[in-house]
């Protein structure tokens, strides 16, 4: 993997970032493709937005299909049919939610499948095993995510595992080609995370992520703890803020340095019928749309936006028809597309702190 | 509405039909759009797979969103953004397939809801004057549908309806914008339906469908009297066989010389994993699909099968991904949009048989 800035603005960073299966420009947002396929959306259409790298997690691919599927496909690519670039979570946040059905010991971690309730056992050599395996372009170790809210004790505890961890998935690396992320954990106690970045950035990990945040914390945490963690990760090294966010959260995040982020966001909330728009939030079943014959955004040249109005896409959602998980799915993924573009281009003009008041002004 | 014969094959026809809003190549199969959607497409995808006619319903559309939203959207094809060739079914055997929520007068047919339990009216009339008012391209009129099995007495009196409300339909008219078909009754009973055929050919329709079959009936029956009535009906007007089929019956009726068809088999089969291929049908969720990575129909030319292996829709199937949906509905209009292809070909070609045997040994 290669990562290089090409352009700063404060402690923004406009990038390239090159993996086995291609290259992405940064800050960029990952679409999340849990079981490898974005609900709603062909790769075709994912590709035309612009996107060359996505979220896979190898919780759920573990479960369904598992190792042996996959492996027997020729890897993840052509298994999905996604010929550029995958990262995947290790699912230690999936698994850690799983509450009574999971153990976590020195280890690893114990968990009951959410499907049919068998036991399985994932320690961080496995994972990294798994990403290799199933060839990702970028892994993410195995880490405790600390819940919130937790103890000084506990989260320390927690984050002196993720470091142990960590170092457990370095040894257990076999190859270059997929890249192996290092993630930052300590809560929202900043001298935990300040350690743990200085146990981290002691092992050669080819990126950074920030994890644990986003996890029902106030916002003003997540942003207090990036703000002070991401300009002391390696300069010459991505940093991935991991389940962000909204618009705002996006590009303050752009500001403290972040060059990754992932989210459901966008593809659960049009499920849920919640649109991003250049106007805000947009809840598509309000009896308000019934006839309204205006698109969804003005400012969206996206699918929906260019073909469709307020008003059909209110019909389709109250109908139940999955045609608006479809057309609500492309317009959110295109928006967040079009935004990480916008953040992308600010921070090469210089112009980032008014990209953000415009969204503050929008959805603060 | 204009109608042209350019070739014939024995009985099967090959076509144009102008209507409003675009032309389609005949025989032609309507993708079923109930609520202004083909379920899990969207309508550049249609468009691309060579359909130019697309089926909705007036029962569906007049509950939701209702006839005064799609007026004030300025008509059907405003409301949905389909800008080609729009037939709506009356809704009439959506409404008989209600059974202890509708009544059927002499004036029309009263029911209830299947959404709200509200009580509604329909007459010949104003089915009419909904398709003409949201615009539509070609309008069916109001008929009974009689269900299988039926008394001849029963068969009778329900086709003698059904020609009263079809010249009802026709004093209804006030525009030519909108086609009017009517619709041929009689049960399996092989005088009524050449009765029905007599009487509704002396009223000034657009086309004429046959109605009433692939109800229940015996393949031999729809079969039977499909070629007895087809080529009864006037010679410059095109056929519509409702309801029907797999391409075994689409090809059979196409040989009785019907020009159009419409069947919810390829979209409702591709939710439940049941696919069409070269080969024959398959079931995606079948277990020796686990670790089957060939395309699903190597003889195909979809985004489906080019880009992806049945293990792969196996898993999104079994993952209950809405992506199954999406790219099984692909390959299935796909499979039906080339079926309608080369049963066109071969009638220029004179080889519409030698097709027939073809799908016979697929399907037979």
């Amino acid at each position: 993997m290669e990562f290089t800035v090409l352009k700063t603005c404060g402690n923004a960073r406009f990038g390239l970032l090159k993996g086995t299966h291609g290259v992405t420009e940064t800050p960029c947002f990952m679409p999340v493709g849990t079981l490898g396929a974005v609900k709603g959306l062909t790769w075709k259409q994912i590709l035309q937005m612009g996107y060359h790298l996505v979220l896979s997690n190898v919780y759920h691919l573990y479960l369904r299909p598992g190792l042996e599927v996959i492996e027997a496909a020729g890897g993840i690519h052509s298994f999905t049919g996604w010929s550029e670039l995958i990262l995947t979570d290790s699912g230690g946040f999936q698994v850690f939610s799983l509450g009574k059905l999971m153990r976590i010991t020195e280890e690893g971690v114990e968990f009951r499948s959410h499907i049919d309730g068998s036991k399985h056992f994932f320690t961080p050599e496995f994972v990294v095993e798994f990403e290799e395996r199933i060839g990702v372009d970028i892994g993410m170790v195995l880490d405790e995510c600390t819940p919130y809210p937790a103890t000084y004790e506990y989260a320390k505890h927690s984050m002196e595992r993720t470091v142990r961890w960590a170092e457990r998935s370095i040894n257990a690396r076999t190859t270059e080609k997929t890249a192996l992320f290092g993630i930052v954990q300590g809560g929202v106690y900043e001298d935990l995370r300040l350690r743990c970045v200085e146990l981290l950035t002691r092992l050669p990990f080819d990126g950074y992520a920030i994890g644990g945040l986003s996890v029902g914390e106030p916002k003003e945490d997540m942003y207090r703890i990036t703000a002070l963690i991401a300009p002391e990760l390696p300069a010459d090294k991505p940093r991935y803020l991991m389940g962000v966010g909204t618009p705002l959260d996006i590009v303050t995040a752009v500001e403290s340095g972040v060059d990754m982020f992932d989210c459901v966001m966008p593809t659960r909330n049009a499920r849920n019928g919640t649109l991003f728009t250049s106007r805000g939030k947009v809840n598509i079943k309000a009896a308000k749309y019934k006839r309204d014959f205006t698109p969804l955004d003005p400012d969206c040249d996206c699918y929906t936006c260019r073909n469709f109005t307020k008003a059909y896409l209110r019909h389709l959602y109250v109908s139940g028809e999955i045609n608006a998980v479809i057309l609500n799915t492309i317009h959110n993924i295109h928006y967040y597309g079009r935004l990480m573009k916008r953040i992308r281009e600010s921070i090469k003009n210089g112009t980032l702190n008014s990209l953000k008041s415009e969204l503050a002004a929008i959805y603060g």
